[in-house]
């Protein structure tokens, strides 16, 4: 696959660059439980956030089972992923899977609903994992788009996805929010370099290839700037799979913990990567679609 | 010299443990460029913050100063700090030493007086050093009393100094900001380990001794909680030397630049250090007592 046939080319061997986005965000009008202003404000500018969908009890209850995930996580899993030169738990993968909790909070009207209002297709479970910042030791993740790395390595064709945090603690501006840089959806970054094999064993602790060059990040910053998503537990943010993102380190006494879920929609699913040679494991993309079921 | 005939006695061998600060805050009513609402905050809190100190055009002055002292900086000296793992610069010391400009700063009536106004005493500078957070790749700081280390390490007596930080860039709540703990500057943090070695070479990269423990600090921020301090150019913030700071780092496209400058009064000038056999190089702690000059 070259830079001409794929638009969405990256990692090839060539340089950096900023191409126009090629699909829509907000695909057609399907009602959901999204207000038109929030359609409008994801479209706009790549993400939303809503406070109270999830009650303080609700959340409450969900940030227990995240504990008793990270308590049982076997270390040497690969779907178990720990801080750079620690013994902390950065992320669990596959809960959508796994728990039959967090399965329950992917299929919920209020989560699943939205996203296939905007993607105006029936949606599944690409990825999902419980993200643990931890007081004092949370490490940063860099700049990058999760669409570049889905493309890249696990062969999803077209933006017609998107990704969901569930704020389980309270993300305040101080234990490494979620920051964005609202905007940046409308244009795809090629990224430099080439993926090395196995890059995800690395990349999920500290990301190397997939980042986007410091020069593009300050050309999509130099208008709208970088943006905290913050909020009490309960919110739940939503946002394009192809918003540049990242977050910084917690150095405060407040752990950050929440959800991640990737809905994609049904006639997205992955084919051969674009970039790779071997997809990456099922934890990381999922290769079976099975719909998430409509409310009866 | 043990813990019992030292009030601020840390590193020698105990544990971590909480104890009353013994010296004031706000040493005496000279008179200075602070007003009372000011002189009041920075007693309660613990530091003061001063929108609008230097004129825009001063401020980016000095940050064209400081630009030029960053790249004449020799990478293999000792007071300039390089970021951990990389080639970028992190601190450059010394520059009231080395660089008229920035002997005028630490000079100037409105910081040195400001510092003689709080101290209640005549003034020098203990350290002064210019912090560089870059863009992307900026550290953050661990959580730390600078009197814990500068007791310690230095053989300052009495808490009887404080720090000026002077915005040269604008500190954003998402550009590693510092942080602190309201009100921790009224507690002493004695802290665990013993000090090894020519700590510093490691210490000023990456602190691991001198940093309270993480149940000190759930202690302290329980009540105030952490609160970050930003601000435009030309910003000065004045923090007792005792509050406990920190910050993280920056991931994002913008860097962040500031002055630091250490007062001392000079009735506390240092003797031998409290915990260490022998005392930091005078790049980190003036040994030669010179009081700035008042203004005539």
């Amino acid at each position: 696959m070259t830079a001409t046939a794929d638009p969405y080319a990256s990692r090839f061997g060539g340089g950096s660059e900023i191409v126009r986005r090629e699909d829509p965000v907000r695909w057609g009008d399907r009602p959901g439980p999204l207000s038109p202003a929030e359609v409008d404000a994801y479209e706009a500018n790549g993400f939303v956030v809503l406070r109270g969908v999830l009650s303080p009890a609700e959340a409450a209850g969900l940030l227990d089972d995240a504990h008793r995930v990270a308590e049982a996580a076997p270390r040497n899993a690969d779907h178990v992923i720990l801080e750079p030169g620690g013994a902390a738990v950065r992320s669990v993968f596959r809960v959508h899977r796994d728990r039959a909790v967090f399965a329950r909070l992917c299929a919920d009207p209020r989560t699943a609903g939205a996203a296939r209002q905007l993607l105006g297709d029936d949606v599944y479970v690409h990825q999902s994992r419980i993200n643990f910042k931890p007081a004092f030791v949370g490490e940063p993740f860099s700049w990058h788009s999760d669409f570049e790395t889905w493309h890249v390595e696990d062969g999803m064709p077209r933006m017609r996805a998107l990704s969901m945090s569930v704020l389980l603690t309270e993300n305040t501006e101080h234990n490494g929010p979620l920051l964005v840089i609202p905007g940046s959806h409308r244009w795809f970054v090629r990224c430099a370099g080439v993926t090395p094999p196995d890059h995800h064993r690395e990349s999920l602790r500290h990301q190397r290839y997939g980042s986007p060059a410091e020069g593009a990040l300050h050309q999509l910053a130099s208008s709208a700037g970088v943006a905290s998503v913050i909020g009490p537990p309960g919110t739940i943010v939503l946002f394009d799979c192809n918003l540049l993102h990242a977050s910084a380190g917690n150095v405060t006494p407040l752990p950050r913990h929440n959800v991640f879920v990737v809905y994609n929609a049904v006639s997205n699913a992955l084919v051969a990567p674009f970039g790779t040679a071997r997809p990456r494991p099922p934890f990381l993309a999922e290769r079976d679609v099975v719909p998430l079921p409509l409310p009866s």
